[in-house]
C-alpha cells in the first residue's frame, strides 16, 4: 500500500545538551539569549504569513547576564536575496524588543534577530548615573575615551574623518562637565553606534516568512456552476455565457470568480438528480467525478466549450477586475484517462476494483481515489498533480479552491504549494478543509493561503465571539487565513432554512466584517435555502442538475451585498480577520465588535443581531478607551450602510436593531476634533 | 574586554523551506504530523524538569490525512542508555495523544513521540461500520486476511507460532458473521498490533528531561551564619558550634541547612557594621567578601574550624536528617590569592585597579569580580570554579545556594551544572536571582533545580492568586521551581516590619503551603525585623557582626514553623508547587487555594488571612466540583492544626480567621464514604 520510509534519527535534538555539556562548546554558546521570536510557526519549521505592503512586527525577549546594555535590529531579506536588510530593534521594556518593516514583492522571506553588547551605551549610562550622584568620575572619562579609540581602529576607512574630528574634539575638551557633555553628544553616540565592535553578537535562526499579494488575506469570492449560466434548464450553460455574467457579479463587489470543476464528467456510475445512484440520460453528473474519454485535470468539459472559450473568459474576467479560481479536486470518474494509462496510481482491490470513495455507509460510487504513495505513483503522480496546477495557472488562473486537502498527503501540499509559488509567487491555494482543529492549522502551515473554517457552524453570540477572538490569537494567527464562506454547493446552513432574508443578512453581515475573506455560493443572494429534509444540504442540488436562476427575484439582497463590498473596499480595518475585539453589549442576542488600523484612522464598529424575527435592544458600550479617552469623552459615528451621521456623548450607549429592516448595524468611528 | 565570538550561520531553519522544496525531500517529509509535545522547553533547546518516581506525563498532537487510523508510543531512555523503553500512547480524542512514565534515579533522559499508520485498526472500524450498516463486505473479509498473511510475512521468527494458529482458524471460520467476529477478536487484534508493518513511522525529535531527586522539589531550608552559633558576641562560632544546633533545626522539620560562604574573608576595605566603610578591629567582615591569604573559595574560614571540623559537621547533619547547601558567590575580596595569581581572570581599569561591584551609587567596596570572557579566563577560571565545586561536592555538600546567578553567563551555568552532574546527579542548584522574568525562566532552563523568587513581594490576595497561578503554567511549570523564601539575610520584608508575630504566620503559611520548596533565614521564628529606617534590610545586619539570638524568646513561633514542616511531610499534595488551585472566597483578605494529588487520595485547602490585625470572615466555596460531587454534596474535614474534623455540607461554606489566635487554617477534605 505505501513503501517505508527509513525511521528519523531520534537524537537530534538532545544532542547538544549532553548531561556533560563540553566546555568548547559552552563557549561557543551565545551569552546573549533570544527567546519568544513571533512571528515564528512551529520554531520556524513552517512560514508565518504576511501581505505585501503590510507591517511585519518582529518581537524578541532579548537579554544578557549583568547590567550591560545590549542593542539588536532584525535582519530580513527574500529568500533567495544574497544581502540582509537591517532595521533597529527598539526596547521596549521588560526584555521585550521590537522592530517592523514590509516589503512590496510576494515571496517567500526570511528574518533574523541579532543582538549584541553595546558598550557605549553601558558606559554613557553609568556616566550619567555617577555624575548625577556626585561621584567622582576621572576614570570613567579615561575608560570613555579608551572605547572612542578602539572604536577608531575597528571602523572601517568611511569613518575615519569623523573619528578623527570626534577624538581632536575630546582633546580640545577641558572640564569634566564639558567631557560628560561631549560623550553625551549625539555626534559622539552616533557614531559609536556604527563604529563599535559589537561584542557577543549572537543572530537568531532565520525564520521563514510567506508574503503573499494583498488577495491572500482580503477578497470576495463568488463562486457559480458555468453550466447553470443559462435560462433554460436543457440548455448546458458555457464558459462563453459566463462573461455575460460577469458585470453583475463585479457590480456585487466581488473579486474571485470561482468555478467548481469544469473538467470532463465521467460516466460510470454517474449520479443523477439529488445524488440518485442511477443518472438519466440527460443528467450532467458531478462535475467533481472528473475525467472520461475527452480527457482529465488538464482538460476542459466539452459541453462548456475550448480552451480558446476558457482563455477568452479570463482575459474578460481580468477587464473586470475579477480573477479566475478553478477548484483542484484531486479524485478521478472510473472513465479518468489515469486509471486505464497509469493503474499504478491507484490503490486495486483483491476483486481488481478500485477502492472508490466512501465514507461508510456513504458512498461516492462515481469517484475513486489515487494512492499517494503507491510504489508507481511517486514519483509519476506528483508530477502529473504539480503539472495540472501549473498548466491552469499558465492559462491565468490565479487561486486555486482545493477540494478536501485534509485527506491528501500534507508533504505533497507543502511541496506543490512551495513549487508554483517559486515560479508564480501570486497564486493563492484556498483549502476546503473542514475537519479537526489541528489539521486545519498544519494546511495553513504548510502553504495553504486561506481556509474554509466552521464560521457556518458558529451561529450563537458566545460561538461567534469565541471563535473571532480564537483566531487572533497564536497558532491561528500565524499561518491560517480564514475565508467565511456563508453557503458553498455542500452546505446549506440549517440557520438559513427558516429565518428568511433577515437570516441571511446576518449571516452576510458577520462574514463581510467578520474576515478579510469571504465567499458566497451563487443562490445565497436571492434567499435560497430549501433544504433535503434534515439535513444542511441543498434539495435539487446544483452538483447533480443544471440550475438557472432568476436573480432579480423579489426579496434578493443583491444591493445589501454590493454595499457590505463597497464599505470593505473604503475601510482598511476591515479587510482583515486580525485586529477584531469584541466589545460589551449587554443583549445575548447582539454581537458587538470593532476592527481598527493600528494608526486608528480607521474604526468600524459592527452590531449585528442574532435574531432574525424580533426587535432588539441593549445598552452598549462605545469603546471610548480604544481612542484613549476618558468614559465622559465623545465621538463621532457615520452610519456606513445610510451615510448618517452623529456624535455619541459618554461610553454608555443604546441601539434598537429591527431585523424587518436590517439585521445589524455599521458605523464608522472618529474622534471629533 | 571580550573576545569576539563567530556569527551563527542566519539560515539553519530556513534551509528546508526552500521556496521551491525539492520532491526528493517532501517525499523525506513525514505523513504524519506530530505538534505540541510536551512537556518540551524551547523546542528541546533545554530540558524539562521531573522527579524521581514522579509520573511525567507526555502529551502530543498527531495527525495524517484522510481517515486511517493512527497509534503510537513514547520511547524514553537515559541519555546513556543505548535502549529505548516503550510505553503506548493514548487517544484522548481530538488528535491529543498520552502516555505517562516515571524513572527511579535521577540524571538527564530523553523521550520521543512515535506514531504510525494503525493498517489493521483501520481495517477492523471499517469492517465494523460496514457489517453494522449492512453493506456487502465479501471483498473487506479478503482483504483482512491479506493483512493477516502480510503481517506473517513481516513478524519475526517468535510469533510465528501464533500467526500460525491464526491463519488456520481463520481457515476453519466460515460464516460472515464467524469471520468478522474473529477479526475482532483479541486475539487476533494483539497480534497485529504486535506483528504489523507501521507504514509512515515518525520520530518527533528526542526532546531532553532532567530528573532530580525529590529533594529538588520538596524541601525546606534553614539559613543560618555559623559563626553566629556562640551565646557570645565576642566568642566567634565555630562548625563544630554547628553541631549543637542541629537538633533543634531538625526539630523544625528542615531538610537543608545552609549557610553563607564559611571561606577566609579578606581584610581590604572589609565592612564594619551596618555595613560601614570602616570595619573596626573585631568586626568580622561580610563573608561574602571571599578570600585572603588564608585562601579562596576552596578553603575554610580558619575562624570557623578545619576541613575535619567540617566533615564532622556533615557527617553529623547526615545523622539529623539534614544535608549542607553552601553558598556559592563567585567574587574575591582584593585579598582573594586569585587576584595574584591570574590577573588576567579580572578586568583593570586604566589606573592598574579592578573594578570592584557597584550598582551605582551604591558600592561594594570589599568584592571584585571575575571577568569570565577576558582572553586568559578561558579556560582557566571556568575549570577553576567548576573545581570549587566539585571539591565541595566531595567534602559531601549536596546543596549550592548560588549568589546572584543572573550576573554572570548562562553558558558558564550551564557547562558547571551538567559538568557537575554528570557525575554527582544528587546535587541541587538554587539561584538566588532576583531580576527580570525572562533571566529567571532561563536559569531554571539552563540548568538550576530551583530558584528564588517574587514570593517576597507579593503580599496581596491578587497578586498571591497571579504568581502562584502563573507558576503553575507554561511556560514556568516546565522549567522554574520556586523556593519561597520567607526572609533571608537580604532581605526583611516590609510585611514583617510592623505586623508582629501574625504577620510571620501568615507568610510561614503561605511559603510552606504554596510550594514544595520554602526557606526561613534564622531569626525569623523568633520574629525579628527591625529594618535598617526604610529599607527592607535588617537593622544589625548579621553580614557584618556576630549575632548570637535567644530562640526561646517569648513569642517565638518554633513550633507552629515544626507543625507545618509536619504537614508538608504527612501530605504529599502540599509536596510541589505544583496542582496549586486558587478558588472562591468572598474577602479580599482570604486566600483560599487547594492542593491535590492526581488520584485525589491527598486533598488539602488551605486559607490564609492577610490580614494580621483584625478576625476576618467570608462565605467560600467548598470545591466539591473537585471531587466530582454535586453542590449538595458533603466533604469530610480535618484541621491539619489541631486534628479537629467535622463534616461539611453542601458548596457554600463559612470561615472566620483571628489572626489573634492563627491567621490560616490548614484542612484536609476526603470523602465522607
Amino acid at each position: 500500500m505505501s513503501h517505508a520510509r527509513p525511521l528519523a534519527p531520534l537524537n537530534q535534538v538532545a544532542e547538544r545538551q549532553a548531561a556533560s555539556l563540553q566546555l568548547d562548546d559552552a563557549l561557543q554558546l551565545p551569552r546573549i539569549a533570544i527567546e519568544s521570536v513571533t512571528p515564528v510557526v512551529e520554531a520556524g519549521r513552517f512560514p508565518a504569513k504576511s501581505i505585501v505592503g503590510s507591517p511585519i512586527t518582529v518581537s524578541a525577549v532579548i537579554f544578557t547576564d549583568g547590567h550591560d546594555k545590549l542593542d539588536g535590529a532584525v535582519l530580513y531579506r527574500a529568500e533567495l536575496e544574497e544581502i540582509w536588510h537591517r532595521v533597529p530593534l527598539k526596547d521596549l521594556g521588560n526584555d521585550l524588543w521590537q522592530a517592523e518593516f514590509s516589503v512590496q514583492e510576494p515571496g517567500r522571506y526570511q528574518f533574523a534577530v541579532q543582538a549584541w553588547w553595546d558598550g557605549y551605551a553601558t558606559f554613557t549610562y553609568e556616566l550619567m548615573k555617577k555624575f548625577g550622584a556626585g561621584v567622582p568620575i576621572t576614570l570613567e572619562l579615561q575608560e570613555g575615551e579608551q572605547l572612542l579609540r578602539r572604536a577608531a581602529e575597528n571602523a572601517g576607512p568611511e569613518y575615519a574623518e569623523r573619528m578623527a574630528e570626534r577624538l581632536q574634539t575630546l582633546q580640545d575638551t577641558q572640564s569634566v562637565e564639558e567631557r560628560v557633555a561631549f560623550f553625551l553628544d549625539p555626534q559622539s553616540t552616533e557614531l559609536m553606534r556604527l563604529t563599535e565592535p559589537h561584542p557577543h553578537r549572537i543572530n537568531s535562526s532565520a525564520y521563514p516568512i510567506d508574503v503573499e499579494r494583498k488577495l491572500a488575506e482580503f477578497a470576495s469570492w463568488y463562486e457559480l456552476f458555468p453550466r447553470s449560466v443559462t435560462d433554460d434548464p436543457t440548455r448546458h450553460g458555457t464558459l462563453r455565457d459566463v462573461i455575460s455574467r460577469l458585470p453583475y457579479v463585479r457590480d456585487m463587489g466581488f473579486d474571485v470568480l470561482y468555478f467548481p470543476p469544469i473538467h470532463p464528467i465521467g460516466r460510470a456510475h454517474r449520479k443523477g438528480r439529488n445524488n440518485s445512484l442511477k443518472a438519466g440520460v440527460d443528467d450532467p453528473g458531478s462535475p467533481y467525478a472528473i475525467g472520461s474519454e475527452d480527457g482529465g485535470h488538464d482538460a476542459i468539459h466539452p459541453q462548456l466549450g475550448t480552451f480558446e472559450d476558457f482563455r477568452a473568459l479570463v482575459k474578460a474576467a481580468k477587464e473586470h477586475g475579477l480573477e479566475i479560481a478553478l477548484d483542484f479536486a484531486i479524485q478521478c470518474s472510473p472513465d479518468h484517462p489515469w486509471l486505464k494509462e497509469h493503474p499504478g496510481w491507484f490503490s486495486w482491490r483483491p476483486d481488481g476494483t478500485i477502492r472508490h470513495a466512501e465514507n461508510p455507509p456513504k458512498k461516492y460510487e462515481d469517484i475513486v481515489n489515487v494512492d499517494f504513495y503507491a510504489k508507481d505513483a511517486i514519483p509519476g503522480l506528483w508530477l502529473a498533480l504539480r503539472d495540472v496546477v501549473k498548466g491552469w495557472v499558465e492559462e491565468g488562473v490565479t487561486h486555486f479552491r482545493v477540494d478536501n486537502p485534509h485527506t491528501k498527503p500534507l508533504p505533497f501540499w507543502e511541496w506543490l504549494i512551495a513549487d508554483i509559488r517559486s515560479t508564480h509567487p501570486e497564486v493563492i491555494f484556498l483549502a476546503e478543509a473542514f475537519t479537526r482543529p489541528a489539521m486545519m492549522a498544519r494546511l495553513g502551515k504548510v502553504g495553504y493561503s486561506q481556509s474554509y473554517t466552521y464560521f457556518t457552524w458558529r451561529n450563537t453570540k458566545a460561538e461567534l465571539e469565541t471563535y473571532f477572538t480564537e483566531l487572533n490569537e497564536a497558532p491561528w494567527r500565524d499561518c491560517y487565513r480564514p475565508n467565511f464562506f456563508v453557503n458553498t454547493p455542500d452546505i446549506n446552513p440549517a440557520f438559513l432554512h427558516n429565518n428568511g432574508r433577515a437570516g441571511f443578512l446576518i449571516r452576510a453581515a458577520l462574514a463581510t466584517m467578520g474576515s478579510g475573506l469571504w465567499g458566497m455560493y451563487s443562490g445565497f443572494e436571492i434567499c435560497e435555502s430549501a433544504p433535503v429534509p434534515g439535513k444542511e444540504e441543498y434539495l435539487d442540488s446544483e452538483k447533480y442538475e443544471i440550475r438557472p436562476r432568476n436573480y432579480q427575484q423579489a426579496g434578493n439582497i443583491v444591493s445589501e451585498i454590493a454595499q457590505l463590498n463597497r464599505i470593505r473596499r473604503q475601510n482598511p480595518a476591515l479587510q482583515t480577520h486580525l485586529g477584531l475585539k469584541v466589545f460589551t453589549c449587554y443583549n445575548d442576542n447582539i454581537l458587538l465588535f470593532g476592527k481598527r488600523t493600528a494608526d486608528l484612522s480607521n474604526f468600524v464598529l459592527v452590531a449585528v443581531s442574532l435574531d432574525p424575527h424580533n426587535v432588539q435592544e441593549a445598552h452598549f458600550e462605545l469603546p471610548l478607551w480604544e481612542f484613549g479617552l476618558p468614559d465622559d469623552a465623545s465621538l463621532h459615528g457615520e452610519d456606513l450602510m445610510t451615510g448618517h451621521t452623529w456624535t455619541w456623548h459618554g461610553k454608555t450607549q443604546w441601539m434598537r436593531i429591527d431585523p424587518g429592516h436590517q439585521p445589524f448595524g455599521i458605523w464608522r468611528v472618529r474622534t471629533t476634533d
